[in-house]
């Protein structure tokens, strides 16, 4: 058996760290470096106390938590004996790192920003005011899921609120609370499609939505896009799902008509197709009442609905749902019992709680009216002086307009260009996937101004001339 | 071109909805039931304001929405014409369902459901006063997230708490906030695993993340246990990523030693591999310091730290982060712009305010000193009066104890037998992939009182003796 060791450890009583931890970091050391080697005896503990200066239990601690940690073997009668650690050879713990920079706490919006609604307009005050009720009079609501599929309160308010924006009938049964749009197609996705197995992706579209299905192991069958909205698959491969923009195509815009929706229905019924019908902006229309969800017409028999409170509220809320068919809640529930749901449990009851005092829908008119604002400004603006370099087609709804660029200089470029004058305005050929005849810029009207929009619009005349 | 139609229209002034409303509904029921046919003409807008007394601009509103729905197309001087809506019969939007029976709001748990915290101990009020405080002072804050990684306070605490408590130097900016502690490890499959490609998961394991990485696309390895944790992958297969739980194995409980960890270390720098440390509940540790994690010794070299709030505060908040080793937050950065990040902002700021009070740990520490106690008291029980029945480690460490079962009669029938008793014992042999040798229970201990305890070990007892 080896001789017991002497440490020649130094405590530095000027430390903030305590005893019993110097005593462990400098063990560790010197296990670590080998000047410890593996089957040393360390020193009994009253001996080493004694050598320290410090209370036995203050070393019997050090030597024990080493043993948890592994480096140490208590052995009964013969003391501590030091276990191999391996042979990496491992650099020493370091102090922490010095704050490198981190880029300041929130970059503005820039002019035309595509899909963001304007954060200035929220109402914080009554939003906080909320929170805190819940807060004072609902504590636990704020920690508590009361269901895997969220918070029963909001389920119940979205249930009526669908039905009366969206002319749907689902019962609070039927709805399933996410963190966010992206996340409830996924979870469909996820508890829908089989592995391999092609989807239907409008094209031009959302693209990032290729990038969930790819990584889901599943293949992406284009649907083109014609004035209608998205067209029938055309090839004969064995689709499963699609995922369709009907209240308002993304990124071009415009309403899918009911001929199509009807073709799409049909379809869907003779081949055992599943719908995702994402609905991300269809609460703004400018003119007219919303125009009715699709799973509204087909009573959700072969639809999913996806709604979100992200261009509502705010995109860092993280909240979306999912209205599924009554005969999938099963199916939905068994899925979510194995992922897991991502959705936090503490906005809920304050959403609900905003919902049913009336203050969501005060807010939402309100920004209905003033993006109706903007949206005029806009196009006028575009008609007016942008005439001779594209064209739009005004569908009365969203929160930007696709403006379609008559010469040939690639959007691409403008884009580039564009963002040295500090404004950004998408090009609308990178919503295409392969070969694009797509050539014009996305432009967001939403989060800005008149004044805003008015000195940005200069700067952009300046980008397509340039 | 056909003749306009009489509508023969019938407005009910009784009625709630309004008479916008109700032409749009009994237009719409005609077209749909083709009763006015494709290509119809409709009354001019005058004549329809006449017959059914109603404001001429009530009528030119109700065909304009549904212009913009699609049903009819406006032509300039010749009024409006029904538009093509396919084939399909479709049946007429139906009135609110009833509302059905939901399962009652909140489940209680029940002994001895592991890993899940005593939510009646968690101190509400003090963080229900967090946020309303952040509600008067920063209520931006509460939509706004500064960064894709998260609020920077929170990361900045994060940062000093895995400096402290984990032993691991990262900078803020190699902090990620996630949606809890399973979207953490999906991000890191999505930003480093290759589509394919093996990745090792530890068996007995954690299945449902079996269940992520196939749904990502990835296939398999199991990584064995032994009495030193997981054991390294003896297929020469080109594994890409590893997943551990070396602070605490999951389920049977253990620290993994220096030696192992030191091995792993260094087959992952040889063979490219990234290691993912599921830290999971490593805060409980009831005897000594934590045992420092794994990406500490590794100063975040090839490892990947994994942190929740889930067992500290609470499953529902979903919120947990990855710490990056440096030379990857480019990669993840340019993930989460793709995918999106799916954590709320709402508890961010209040969580790290909470946290910067010192008022999660005093949380922290009185709660371990708690489940410290009802550790000993089940432990103590167990060897009591259940030693006849099986054996079980004593770890000091963790928020449940796997006891295994001597007899052979199946944990399964077990589990399911205490079930009926109102005890929640889930079967060891259900944490394993493929054929097993494990026979027993995983026994939690820190939801419940030791009254609690003791009462369902007595209904436990009968359920192995039946």
């Amino acid at each position: 058996m080896p001789n017991s060791t002497s440490l020649h450890f130094l405590i530095d009583r000027s430390l903030a760290a305590p005893l019993f931890e110097q005593i462990c970091a400098g063990l560790r050391a010197r296990i670590i470096s080998a000047s410890l080697p593996e089957g040393a005896i360390l020193p009994p503990t009253r001996a080493l106390a004694n050598e320290l200066g410090v209370s036995r239990s203050t070393v019997v601690s050090a030597y024990e938590q080493l043993v948890a940690e592994g480096y140490l073997n208590g052995v009964q009668g013969s003391g501590y004996a030091v276990l191999s650690i391996g042979e990496v050879e491992l650099s020493q713990r370091t102090q922490t790192k010095p704050r490198p920079q981190i880029r300041p706490a929130h970059t503005p919006m820039r002019p035309f920003q595509a899909g963001q609604p304007d954060m200035r307009l929220f109402p914080h005050r009554q939003w906080a005011q909320t929170i805190a009720r819940v807060c004072r009079t609902q504590p636990e609501a704020l920690l508590l899921a009361n269901d895997s599929f969220g918070n029963l309160d909001l389920r119940i308010s979205i249930a009526a609120h669908v039905q009366e924006w969206r002319g749907i009938s689902a019962t609070p049964a039927q709805v399933i609370i996410t963190a966010g749009s992206t996340d409830a197609i996924e979870i469909c996705f996820r508890a829908l499609a089989k592995h391999g197995e092609p989807i239907g992706l409008e094209n031009p579209g959302y693209l990032p939505l290729r990038r969930v299905a790819e990584n889901q192991g599943l293949s992406v069958e284009n649907l083109e896009i014609d004035s209608n909205g998205a067209t029938l698959p055309s090839s004969a491969r064995d689709i499963g799902m699609v995922v369709l923009t009907p209240s308002q195509q993304y990124p071009l815009g415009g309403a899918m008509p009911p001929a199509r929706r009807h073709a799409f229905l049909q379809w869907a019924e003779k081949h055992n197709v599943w719908i995702v019908e994402d609905d991300y902006d269809s609460e703004f229309r400018y003119a007219g009442s919303p125009i009715p969800a699709m799973a509204g017409i087909d009573q959700l028999n072969r639809t999913l609905y996806v709604g979100s409170f992200s261009k509502i509220f705010s995109n860092s809320l993280r909240l979306g749902y999912i209205i599924a068919p009554e005969n999938l809640v099963g199916r939905f529930r068994d899925n979510l019992h194995t992922f897991g749901t991502k959705a936090s449990a503490l906005p809920q009851q304050a959403l609900a709680n905003f919902m049913q005092a009336g203050e969501f829908y005060r807010h939402l008119r309100r920004v209905r009216r003033i993006y109706g604002d903007r949206r005029a400004f806009l196009l006028g603006r575009l008609e007016q002086d942008f005439g001779q370099y594209g064209s739009f087609t005004d569908h009365q709804a969203g929160m930007q307009v696709a403006f379609h660029l008559h010469n040939d200089s690639p959007d691409s470029l403008i884009e580039e260009r564009a963002r040295k004058y500090g404004v950004t305005a998408t090009a609308l050929s990178g919503f295409q996937d392969g070969k694009t005849a797509l050539n014009g810029l996305l432009l967001g009207f939403c989060g800005f101004s008149n004044e805003e929009m008015s000195d940005a619009l200069s700067r952009l005349k300046k980008a397509i001339e340039a």
